[in-house]
């Protein structure tokens, strides 16, 4: 069985530009350093005693936030702990997953630790959601809605006939990059019976090194979940620094509005230097070249300069490049780049 | 599937004496906080990118101060979740782990997790290892040293006999409390190929509220265990605090000195109290009372007065209380409490 294996992480103090792992290029809100020093005290003598179990003070907060039952609402260590733990509540050895392709990796990987059978169906090149998921009869589907990497969104309608047609099935909708859209499925979530939605910190609220995710679920699901979880999955930091991102709304919302004006920009840059640019609701873009050889290309040249970016040599991805929105510096060092890469033919 | 119960947390600000999960009952080493200070920053900005998925600083400093390689020194969110790896990677469905009853509740409940079959042999009175463990056959063989709720320990030759007997089997020591023993295995996890070593932050680091844990084992083991990791299971400031932690090495001796000399002094007290105290090496006791009945009711009669203490209405442990070793001014107000309840008969 393989690993997950995540985008690079460069040494400490090494100096690259870091468009590899869709990490969110602004500060989290001033909040989160004043409530984790408030957490902390001067002596640090509360990290002594074990964590909230139940993490109310994140969960409640999200509750408030998003308008959700908070018993309906429940906290991971990332939104990967989440998906580990749906696998863990909903999928025995050998029942049926599915998901179509290509998508985040790591489902796949979880469903290998899990010995499920895994059924995918292959995206067109628009990546418009395929038809063969309706009705499909997994035990549980999953949907990124915006999808990694090509950042395309699923409308809340199709969702909706997509988890009324599976029945016994969980639709677990990924909106790890939902805060970038223009729609989103809360109320699908709360609305339904089979529907769970996944969130995570490390997009939108720039937390992604605090390991923080919620998930927004039926009753039903979210009690199955509560019998896998790890008692203490959330450490005392992580649940104020979480709460109190949460509650900056507009902290968010202003990075969110950055995030969203450099994509657009960097769309069409990349579009007038003839990539063909998937239209993005993420805070990356997936951008293809004339070739598989052309793109491989791209990412060497980039990397020796410096300049991280995702290659996926894979089947329907390898003529792509999928770059993380960075600050508009990033992105003009970025695209100065490239246009040297394309000027040497 | 009942989900693992752990002790009870009182609400944030109650005033009471809170003996009930084996915190310590000392603030950690003031290195911790300044670590977690510099991680941090000013405005919190590293926060944004990712956590170091080998949280190299941290195993580096324990590979430093244990004197172990680094490529055997595996971190999990609390020693927590390295137990449920240890499932994840080498148990599947149907197959037998063993551990002597009783003990930490968690192998039994990831053990029904993993749908695996359990085999456990009941310790005698005085917590000797149950001589049925020896060549037992099964995958996992769960021992505590020291044990909880008994604070037993078990000696190093015989776990080395244990494992000898397993062959096909692993032998999984886990040290949560080894601290505050006077000897500790982690010499058989260098010397053999199927033991490996567990340790936690929680008890005498005094970090229960950042979830950090440590495994030692060999190499065929920890690779093992790789392969089922969550990608980014630490966040960036528990592996500053780990770190910083694990290197202040007088800090905790210090503490631990101090524990022990509060547990003996309450051994003492207790025994004169009419207890049976079974001879702990960790940091809490076991006191036996005359009755089931007796124990009970001084678990909610401590209870009542606000002293928080662990009781188990379970077999071979409801004529006990388990007491975590506080301060002495805490160990004071409970002694005192225990004779005003010893009194009214």
């Amino acid at each position: 069985m393989a690993p997950y294996v995540p985008g690079e992480q460069p040494a400490a103090g090494a100096k690259v530009i870091k468009l590899n792992t869709n990490e969110n290029p602004y500060p989290p809100s001033p909040k989160v350093a004043e409530a984790i020093k408030a957490e902390l005290g001067d002596s640090g003598d509360r990290l002594r005693l074990y964590s909230d179990p139940k993490a109310l003070a994140l969960r409640q907060a999200a509750a408030d936030v998003y308008g959700f039952p908070v018993e309906q609402v429940l906290h991971g260590n990332g939104s990967d702990e989440l998906l580990a733990m749906l696998f863990r509540a909903f999928v025995d050895e050998g029942q049926t997953i599915a998901y179509p392709y290509p998508t985040y990796v790591l489902y796949e990987t979880l469903a290998h630790a899990q010995a499920a059978k895994i059924v995918t169906y292959d995206f067109d090149r628009s990546f418009a959601l395929p038809k063969q998921l309706f009705g499909c009869g997994a035990r549980l589907v999953f949907v990124a809605s915006p999808n990694s990497p090509s950042g395309t969104t699923y409308a809340s309608q199709q969702l909706r006939e997509l988890a009324a047609s599976l029945k016994d099935g969980l639709l677990v909708i990924d909106e790890a990059y939902a805060q970038f859209a223009g729609e989103n499925n809360l109320q699908l979530a709360k609305e339904l019976d089979n529907v769970a939605v996944l969130r995570t910190f490390s997009k939108s609220h720039s937390l992604a090194g605090m390991r923080l995710g919620l998930l927004f679920s039926s009753a039903r699901v979210v009690d199955g979940l509560w019998k896998v979880k790890d008692s203490y999955n959330l450490d005392r930091l992580a649940i104020a620094a979480g709460a109190a991102s949460l509650r900056d709304t507009e902290w968010t919302a202003a990075n969110t509005r950055k995030v969203i004006a450099t994509r657009e920009r960097l769309t069409k840059s990349l579009s007038a230097l003839g990539f063909e640019v998937v239209p993005s609701q993420a805070n990356f873009v997936f951008a293809r070249m004339k070739s598989a050889e052309k793109a491989a290309g791209a990412y060497r040249f980039l990397k020796e300069r410096g300049i991280l970016i995702r290659y996926f040599p894979a089947r329907l991805l390898d003529d792509g490049l999928r770059i993380t929105v960075g600050t508009d510096a990033e992105i003009d060092a970025l695209l100065a780049a490239l246009k040297e890469y394309l000027a040497r033919g």
